[in-house]
């Protein structure tokens, strides 16, 4: 079915395809990005937010069958400081991230985005490709 | 394709499965509640332990498409304290998670287990049903 | 100057006293309860709340040097599902603390509580006592 | 007592001192990096282990009253990786950190340094100063 090896592939049920394991580690990537990194301090600096964006963007695509991931941080609605305690933090209101997963030849195009609609910040799935065709 | 109103399902493609979407949302908590609650201080008490993997639960429970989480937490491998300094925290090494995702009619049976052989917490599907059958 | 074997005291400078240990600890402690527990997911039912108040009171209280941890999320500031994706986490809006930290013979007040005129969950000190007066 | 306004200052206790303000925030700066970062997905690469240290630092100085803040990631105690699940996370076992927290004239010296003999993550003072001498 692939031409790796996966020495994890036996703790996974016989019936899970790769279809499945691409979509179940997009969807553990997107969680893990965002619960480590939101509540991090951030400053109104454009190279800083450029820099901040970099490493999220690596350090998450150190997970297994990652093969890319990109993180923009709305620099315009980081709040402007009013006080010296009031610097902002990162929150799901702000950031979007396109992650692309591949486990085999599959690869599963997702992300997360703030849906004003839902008032909630969405991981969703934008579709689902095999790499070989 | 299913009996409930899913008011994101705009936002995936339209070739995603009830499949995928319940596999997708399973890793989803299974990354947040590992990157949320890994580094919580811990003490050797069994009956904060016993809150503690409850509240873990009921937390990861409130995210959407979850239908349960069942968290257990190696009491055993708790570490005694030497020092006043030496108190736990929750590691990837004495978690285990049991996760069932139901999207539609499909439910994911997923999972955290720290595995020795490779030296990981891995995230895994254990099965996959239709709760219709 | 105190009664008790602190192992990490040489590694202080010498001109450290109680009451400055018994600050920074509290710093510490609130800091690390900040930066560990927001972002939790959480439910809008009251034994829940009390159980996540008093979880996370236990847990940063086996901190060293710390002696009492009071946690106090705002119910009604919770906000009603909407949707189900509109789940509520725990954020510096809805979060009160109270902690004490005791070095030697010093006790220190201090806090958490956000404060609508500077837009910021502040951590502060209430007052300072010598447990022996 | 100080030449800049501190629009937080009332809510503190009137006989917290500069010295204990500077204290305080230092702790709470430490224990907030801390509890933020460790657990973070990192890579063995050096120019990403760099870029690391500097954006830890700079989001941690966003903070009030933190003058500097110095991150070292031990490059040589990441651990090299034996399969592709095996990849490291920010631990208190590799990360040093040097912190200047600064409140009036008082400037405090702090850290956190991992103390083998104590199994710990040591946050310690090393000293504190008046600018003005």
């Amino acid at each position: 079915m692939q031409n790796f090896i996966d020495p994890a592939m036996k703790y996974f049920g016989s019936e899970i395809t790769e279809r499945d394991r691409a979509i179940f580690e997009a969807g553990i990537s997107l969680g893990a990005l965002f619960h480590q990194f939101v509540g991090m301090p951030l400053k109104k600096d454009k190279k800083f937010i450029e820099n901040t964006q970099k490493i999220i963007s690596e350090s998450i695509s150190t997970q297994p069958f990652i093969k890319s991931v990109e993180v923009k941080i709305d620099f315009d609605k980081l709040e402007s400081h009013q006080n010296i305690y009031d610097y902002s933090t990162l929150t799901g209101k702000i950031l979007e991230v396109k992650l692309i997963a591949k486990y085999g030849k599959t690869l599963v195009y997702s992300g997360i985005k703030f849906i004003e609609e839902l008032n909630y910040p969405l991981m969703y799935i934008e579709k689902i490709e095999d790499s070989t065709i």
